[in-house]
Order: structure tokens, then C-alpha cells, then sequence
């Protein structure tokens, strides 16, 4: 056990919990016996889940915890429920150094503010971003910050840029990370004040971190040419949502039309086979997982409708971002 | 010629110009006689374009202009070369009189600022907005700002929100608009200082202008429950482009797939047929043409990349607009 990477997981966050928790541990027990979990919540419910045969006895221990968040908990009411609830507690298993990192498919709101509140921030940074990954041509975005913060300085920008690519090289190790910063324009002179700061800051001081990739516009995010995108939370969030729903109408629209006439039908029957390459690509359940960034320890969020090859491939995120040295790898980035 | 809407067309802006708008205006004229065109450019170039013979001599008249504003101009180069360029007259006959609103394919920066120099603001409009076409699954939003305001105050964004109701009514006389603001949430406390106080201020004053949504998120933009969203011009713009690019991917990715095996190529052809439709929907001529809202007058962008058949889609949005009356409905809504 020992040099498995041990996961705390919030058993009772997320649509169709605890089932879709433990069944998407026993998924990646499947592909995997790299990890061992912590399963924080409800023991009765937990165990009514899993046989004395299951796999999953062997690596996992269950810890009951009588409360949990709920979805309309605010971030002030999810806080006072204390150390009752087993979100908090597979927070605060990383404080005492029982786990290596933190899984909850909960209230995000919540998530991040107990998050804050138990880990405390890397001493010089002063917000948490949360990052989230996005498919380009060639390969993999990390996109940060998603919603955390509505407004950011150039501080928390810089900060967002240093600690990106430290996620990312951590995530892949054998991929440079070539950081961009989202704007209107491509020009020097494009953007607003906050950006075009950051923009000369980061050309001046980066010298090893990360190659610089300058300004990157919305339609060239998937190019691959960058792949570790800055922005703010509120057009981070737009934005991500906004590809979402593009991809989800342009999806739709397709099946529709290739389901109105014979040629339609028929040619469904055959790219039944031809689009498996396809759907399999842009499955949303790869990228599941939000990580937050700028804690003393890390944290993934897991989609709270995914299902349980989601949540398995969020375990697997969350063993490549311990065995990738995370948080090490944050602070040598931001030299603290 | 009296009951025509009369369009003053910048011949020399734009991929690919004049050849390019003046066979969009002869496309324009297979569909329909309603218009007819005032054309600004170089003379000698544009007759050599036009035979004897064309219909397009009924319909239009050709003025000349020693220069025009090129894609490298700044905003200041262009408005220094004053009266002398194609996009300046074109602009300026709306204000003696002449024509009804003006079209251009040429620099948007410039054309920006040359419209608001020489037609100057609507009196109590501050700044001015660009808007653009988007499908949705029902039919069509009008999203603004895309890209004219980098940071945009209260007033901007309620301003925007009564302008783009007017289009949206100009454009489409049957449709009810509307209104909602693009944020991070649906819920009322969501988004920064700005949005909040827009979204309390539309919901306290607004009466009978438009149906007001609340806010909407990045992936409901295109679900139909609203078609008018506003945003500010950074949001906006970044929204829109990566709305492009994953529509972009999604579609390259679909080809790779279909043509990457025998299955995928017999689909392919039957396909064929299938996926008319589909493209015909989401052809990106369909929504050629962005609206600058604000001016005392209005002024219609085409995409400088695009065909003869896209500057033919936005010569059609012209003529919606002039007959929509548009800038009567935006001093209705703004009480002017």
C-alpha cells in the first residue's frame, strides 16, 4: 500500500451518489490497482454498496461521516456544518496527512471554500483558480480560471500562468507547456489594461517556466499551438460553457439530419462504425475533473452529473497529479 | 426606384474586393429587386467588373474615390485620409441624404470610428455596440456587444440591451425578443458589481419593450429561451470566436472520422445527401454581417473573408433593417 497513491474520496457529492461514486472506484480498480481510497460518508449506505467479495474491500477503507454538503448549501452554511460532513473530512484527511489529495463531485461553491479554509492558500498566491481540461488538435488545453474568481488582478493572471503550467507538466510530463493569455486580438495592444500587464510582465520575467505563447483568440483555443489558456473566471466560465453548448447543438443538428431521410438512415447504419472514433474522442466524460489550484494541497472537483466512467477518469487525474508532484511543482514555478 | 432601399456599398473593403462585392450585389439582384446599390470605389476597377448588358446597371450607380481604408490602417490613418476613401463616402451619403444605411467588408476598427466621426452617437448612447447573428435551435439570436467596447459600464450594457431588442424587432417583426445577460449563473446574485445592478435595473424598468430572461449561461445561449444576449464586447467577442473554433473542431474531427475507414466512406456518400441540410443550417454565410447599434444611422460589417454569397446574406440583412426602421425603434425603446 505503501507507495500507492491514496485518494480521500466525498462519497455523497453529485447527482446519484454514493452508487455512482463507488461504482466508479470499482471502474478504475479495473483498470488499476495504482491507488488506495479513502471513502468518506454514509457507512451504511457505503457498505450496502459494495459485497465481501468486491475488489474494492482490498483497497479501500470506508470512514462514516453522519452529514454531508448539499447542492444548495451556500459556501457559509456548507462551513458551519463543520467537520460533520464528509466533504470536510476528505479535506482535512490531506491536513494530517493520511491522504495525498481530495475528490468530491459536490457543491463547488462549497468545495472550494472548505478547500480554502482547511488547506489554506500557498503563502504569495492569493486566490485559487479552478483549471479544467479541454481537447485541442493535437492534444490536451488546461483552461484555468473557470468561475473561482468573477474578477482578477494581474497578481492573481501571472499567478494563474505559473501555476497552469506546473498542473500541466505535472499531467503531462512529456509535453512543454506553452501558455496563452485569452483575448480579443492577437496585437500587443489588444485587450484590457489588467491583460496587457500581465502580457508584459510574463515577457519580461518568464525565462524557464514555460514557453509564452502571448495572446490567444477564442477560435484558435483549439489549435493546439497553446496549451495552457489564462483567463478570468467569468470568461473562463463563458467560454468553456459557451464550446459546450456549440458542441451540443452542433451534435444534435447532426443526428437529426442524418436520421430525416433514407440516405440519412442509411448512411447512420454505416457511421455507426465510422463515428465511434468520433464520439469516443470528444466523450465529455475524459475531461472530467476540475482541479483547484494555489492550495497547499490538491483538490479535483469531479462533475456532479457525470456518470462513473466520468468519475473513474477523474481518479485517474487525480493519480497523475500526485505522482506529477503538483504542489512542488507550483511553488519551484513561482519560486517560494 | 423611389419605394428602394438604397445601400451605399464600400466596394473596396474586404478578401478578395471589388470582384467580390460586386458579385455579391449581382447574386443579391438574381434573389430580388428590392434594393438598390450606391457603389463607392475605384471607378475604372469596378466597370471593368460590370458588362454592359448587367442587370446591376439598373440597379446601382457607381461613384468614384481616389483612395480607400486598407486592412493596415489604424482608426486614426483611415479617419486621416478623410473624404477621400470609399468607406468614408459610403458612410457619408447616409448623411446627406442620399442613402439609407451602409455596407461594408472593409477594416472594423476603422469603420468603427469613421461611422461614429461622421454619423456621430444617437444623443444619450455613449458608445456603440456591435452585433452579430447566431443560430439557435428555434431560430435566430442577435448577440451584442461582439467586440467595440473592451469594458462596458451599467448604462453601456442597459443601453445595449433596449438597441438590441430594437434590431432584434427590426430583423425580425414576428418574433418576440427576448432579452438576457450572458453570466456565470442563473441564480440573481451571480456575476460581478456590473451585471448585477444591469440585470436589477432591466427588471425594475422595463415594461413592455421586451420580455427580459434574467441571465443566461454559456451553454443555454443557443436553446431558443432567449435571442437576444448581451454581453460586454471582451465577453462577447472571446464567446463568439470560441463558438467558431469549436464548431470548427467538431466538424473537422466528424470528416477525419467518416473518411478514416470503408465504413466511413460508403456513409460518406450516402451522407452526402444526409448532410445537406445540416450545412445549409450551419452555413456561416447565413449570419454574414455585424450591426453597429448606437449611430444615427446604421452601418452593416460583412466578414472580410467571406464570399460573394455571404456580402449577398448581408445586403438581405440591409434591406430587414432599413424596412424595420431601425433607428426609429431604437429611440421608441430608449425614449428619444
Amino acid at each position: 500500500m505503501d507507495s500507492k497513491t491514496i485518494i480521500a474520496v466525498d462519497a455523497m457529492g453529485g447527482e446519484g451518489s454514493p452508487k455512482k461514486i463507488i461504482d466508479g472506484i470499482k471502474l478504475s480498480l479495473e483498470d488499476s490497482k495504482e491507488n488506495f481510497f479513502q471513502i468518506y460518508g454514509d457507512k451504511n449506505l457505503i457498505n450496502s454498496l459494495i459485497n465481501d467479495k468486491d475488489e474494492i474491500n482490498e483497497y479501500s477503507e470506508v470512514f462514516h461521516c453522519d452529514d454531508k454538503v448539499a447542492d444548495d448549501d451556500t459556501p457559509l452554511s456548507a462551513a458551519k456544518k463543520n467537520n460533520s460532513t464528509s466533504m470536510w473530512k476528505s479535506i482535512e484527511s490531506q491536513k494530517n496527512g493520511s491522504s495525498q489529495i481530495s475528490l468530491s463531485a459536490g457543491n463547488t461553491g462549497a468545495l472550494l471554500i472548505l478547500s480554502r479554509l482547511i488547506l489554506n492558500m500557498i503563502t504569495g498566491v492569493d486566490k485559487p483558480a479552478l483549471a479544467g481540461l479541454w481537447p485541442n488538435k493535437i492534444g490536451m488545453n488546461l483552461v484555468l480560471d473557470l468561475g473561482a474568481n468573477i474578477e482578477c488582478s494581474e497578481k492573481n493572471l501571472i499567478d494563474f500562468s505559473y501555476m497552469g503550467a506546473a498542473l500541466y507538466k505535472a499531467l503531462y510530463p512529456d509535453v512543454e507547456p506553452k501558455v496563452a493569455l485569452l483575448n480579443v486580438g492577437s496585437e500587443e495592444i489588444k485587450g484590457n489594461e489588467v491583460i496587457k500587464k500581465v502580457f508584459q510582465h510574463i515577457k519580461k520575467t518568464n525565462e524557464k517556466n514555460f514557453d509564452f505563447h502571448g495572446y490567444i483568440e477564442g477560435n484558435h483555443i483549439m489549435d493546439g499551438d497553446a496549451n495552457v489558456i489564462i483567463t478570468d473566471g467569468f470568461t473562463g466560465n463563458i467560454a468553456l460553457k459557451t464550446a459546450e453548448g456549440t458542441a451540443n447543438f452542433i451534435t444534435t443538428n447532426l443526428k437529426k439530419s442524418l436520421t430525416n431521410n433514407i440516405f440519412g438512415r442509411l448512411s447512420s447504419l454505416l457511421s455507426f462504425y465510422a463515428l465511434k472514433d468520433f464520439k469516443n474522442k470528444l466523450d465529455p466524460r475524459k475531461y472530467n475533473g476540475a482541479i483547484f489550484l494555489g492550495l497547499n494541497g490538491p483538490v479535483v472537483k469531479s462533475h456532479g452529473s457525470t456518470d462513473s466512467r466520468g468519475l473513474a477518469y477523474s481518479i485517474k487525474m487525480c493519480s497523475k497529479i500526485v505522482k506529477g508532484n503538483l504542489i512542488k511543482k507550483i511553488k519551484n514555478n513561482l519560486n517560494i
